[in-house]
């Protein structure tokens, strides 16, 4: 059966200037939502390459916010894939630590430099060009295939749910390829089955008063050691929430679940690297790591600020004190009464005097199980496309608006893509390998041809 | 003997339009010691306002740093009065809230607006002038008088100790009367027998590694959390410091300075003003708030920062924090000592991960005990002057240089002064009322002249 992926993967190498121009094209326009820069004419740009490739395509915009752009292939099969991702793309400030600017792709060393080359223009441009691949190689797609690119999950997403919604019947699917992804430093393909869910908030502590000179700190309440000792009692050292409640609505992972982690143990290394020396909370072993890191709710501090922080010394007792927050959610719990939970807690620690401002009200987490029949096959063409055994997470530790396709539309979703440990996502000098790229193109070519056949025997024929 | 002081006080109002001039020029220059505005002149400025009422005066450099004017009237007099002032001031920032501008004095509804009219060029002006009246009522200065004027109080007085150590033999004095003091909002005349010590230092919590994303922060020590933690540790909300050896050194009030307490009840209703509606720590009774206040050491929290501060959300997962803390030290406690105290305390809490840098090593407290003559003398004058009783603080809740008066040249000190509680010292529009600094005069004036009589025999002939 090796035969379909040899010609296959000729093909694509054959044709790879190609793939790398529909790839250049996408990284060539600025689309970045949290500025608006360039969204003005990025949705049209995206239709025009979904349509460049023989997808009917539409841009929507009657949910509010940036367009959804809407890429189809109707064949009439016994099957039907959803794509999802998004064509917006993080600010690229600093622009002075970019080798090349970030909206001029640049190939150096075999990887492709710009600001959304893997989050996630990448990913995009992979997923179509394996449509353009089998239409050439067989003359047809043997799938029907909905893609779902959104321009607003840089800024959370805030319109996604109106537009779910709305199209809710165009949106029914089997299964749905979500947008992220990528490979591990040892070059083994990622699959997530889900992601968290997110809260992120704002702590504000607030004396009716002018700021003082610090000499009255000997008796007059400090708004900024109010919010230390809030913080404190929001989370231990050790990591632990100790907020009556938080944990209620935890689920907790079953055996197929905890069984993946044991699968993981190679994350170990990246894990300590990322950290840096003595970086971890706790000296938990790896399994424990990885239950926390992907499987457990967390609070964080993103951000605080009280008073003087200049230069020097300013002897002053400040007025008001805050802090930035995100609380990053698993199954079942509910951004709304997570955020109701916070707020008693934090009433009772500060009598009132620390109020709690919700930033972005987020969204929940989403989980697919590893029994779903598109778990087993993505992985196993992973497997084949990139040479190497898939590791799979069952979350991200990471977020995104997921529940949308699992909790509400009902349709099992994972995440595999082109990223790797060098891609710098978010920050300067973003990246891809060429190489991964081009074996996207395959890898979503595999899931299409074997997807029907795969859902009616369980036997990948063409792996 | 009240005949003296109604011709001191009318000859002050019909002198009143001069004396507003000597203050006037002071108050026409730049004196910025924080950012050196004005620094090049200011020293000669106030040599020639001080020569310019008969005092032999001099500025030194041999210190380092800022000049030092010493202004100096040796009667052969069994007497000798060290008086203490600075003539820099606080940055006029910001700028747009003045009514008039800060080095332009303008006189509004009978009080004087300008930097330093209060702190602390009114209280200098005042006491130059009270020499000019008495030469000009009596034609002699009955008391030896010198004048330390130093140009870097607002600076901490980095450069004061090698000053005093220089000029010891010169400095000999049988008492001396510090710079700062003013009016209770009822019009009674404050005096303070002593400052807090203080030090001043930032705390620093880093980690070897580079921000994060902050789904990391499930298992990566962040160092804002790091550092609430300790703040924590450091201060209970109630204000007590749980640090091992932290009170080791304080030394507990006498019944002398205790007894004084007593007396201060009616500053409650100030102090609950300015701490604002449930804006103190504690819901203690005023005396011991006061011996809080005055007499204990405290850790205050002057800033924080960490990570993203800005507008909306960012999910990062910080790689530092800082704090700025300042430390009020009271007698006994030794700067050095307490640094090594808090560096023990934070390398047990966090195991090294936070760092103690001293911003400023400050100086220790100093205090002068209410028995000693001079505190009788300021005080019956400035009843006398003020037309009501005063309150006498055995310590200011603020700190200065005075240990260089108190402890190293062994001369009791006492504070008195022009302010009132419309001041706004280091503030826009910061004044004085025109009446305070004319009794201001007359204060200085009558203990100049009952100075060496109430030495000789305690008796004050001129009230």
């Amino acid at each position: 059966m090796g035969e379909v992926i040899d010609k296959l993967w000729r093909r694509i190498n054959e044709n790879s200037q190609r793939y790398l121009g529909v790839l250049n094209d996408l990284l060539s326009f600025p689309s970045v939502s949290a500025t608006g820069e360039g969204m003005d004419i990025a949705g049209d740009r995206v239709r025009e390459t979904l349509e460049s490739v023989g997808l009917r395509s539409e841009v929507y915009i009657d949910h509010g916010g940036y367009p959804v752009v809407w890429g189809e292939l109707r064949e009439e099969r016994h099957g039907t894939l959803l794509i999802y991702n998004h064509y917006d793309v993080q600010p690229p400030d600093p622009l002075d630590r970019w080798t090349s600017p970030p909206f001029t792709p640049q190939i150096r060393d075999g990887r492709v430099f710009a600001r959304g080359a893997c989050d996630n223009k990448g990913n995009l441009a992979a997923r179509i060009c394996a449509l353009d691949l089998l239409m050439e190689v067989f003359g047809e797609i043997p799938l029907n295939i909905k893609f779902l690119v959104e321009g607003e999950e840089e800024i959370g997403s805030p319109n996604l749910k109106t537009f779910v919604e709305k199209h809710k019947e165009n949106l029914s699917a089997d299964a749905c390829l979500w947008e992220m992804g990528g490979s591990s430093p040892s070059g083994r393909p990622i699959i997530y089955l889900g992601v968290k869910g997110i809260l992120y908030l704002e702590l504000h502590a607030r004396e009716k008063r002018p700021d003082l000179h610090s000499s009255w700190g000997a008796i007059v309440r400090n708004p900024a050691l109010e919010l230390a000792h809030l913080i404190a009692s929001l989370r231990e050292k050790s990591g632990r929430v100790p907020v009556q409640g938080f944990y209620d609505d935890v689920e907790e992972p079953d055996d197929d679940t905890l069984s993946l982690l044991e699968e993981l143990r190679e994350a170990e290394s990246e894990i300590r690297a990322v950290a840096g020396e003595d970086g971890l909370m706790t000296d938990k072993p790896i399994k424990d790591l990885l239950n926390d890191l992907l499987l457990h709710p967390c609070i964080n501090i993103c951000g605080l600020h009280s008073g003087y922080t200049g230069q020097g010394s300013k002897t002053v007792l400040p007025s008001s004190a805050f802090a930035k927050i995100d609380v990053r959610l698993v199954p079942r719990m509910r951004p709304e009464k997570v955020l109701e939970t916070l707020r008693r807690h934090v009433e009772k620690e500060t009598g009132g005097r620390v109020t709690i401002k919700p930033v972005d009200m987020g969204y929940p987490a989403a989980r697919t199980s590893p029994r779903e029949p598109v778990v087993e096959l993505v992985t196993r063409t992973a497997e084949a496309a990139f040479n190497s055994k898939p590791l799979i997470y069952p979350s991200a530790a990471g977020s995104g608006p997921m529940y949308l396709i699992t909790d509400y539309l009902k349709i099992p979703c994972v995440a595999a893509g082109i990223g790797d440990h060098l891609s710098n996502i978010h920050a300067p000098d973003e990246s891809i390998s060429v190489e991964n790229y081009l074996r996207g193109v395959l890898h979503m070519a595999l899931i299409i041809i074997n997807f029907v056949p795969f859902y009616r025997s369980g036997v990948a024929p063409y792996l």
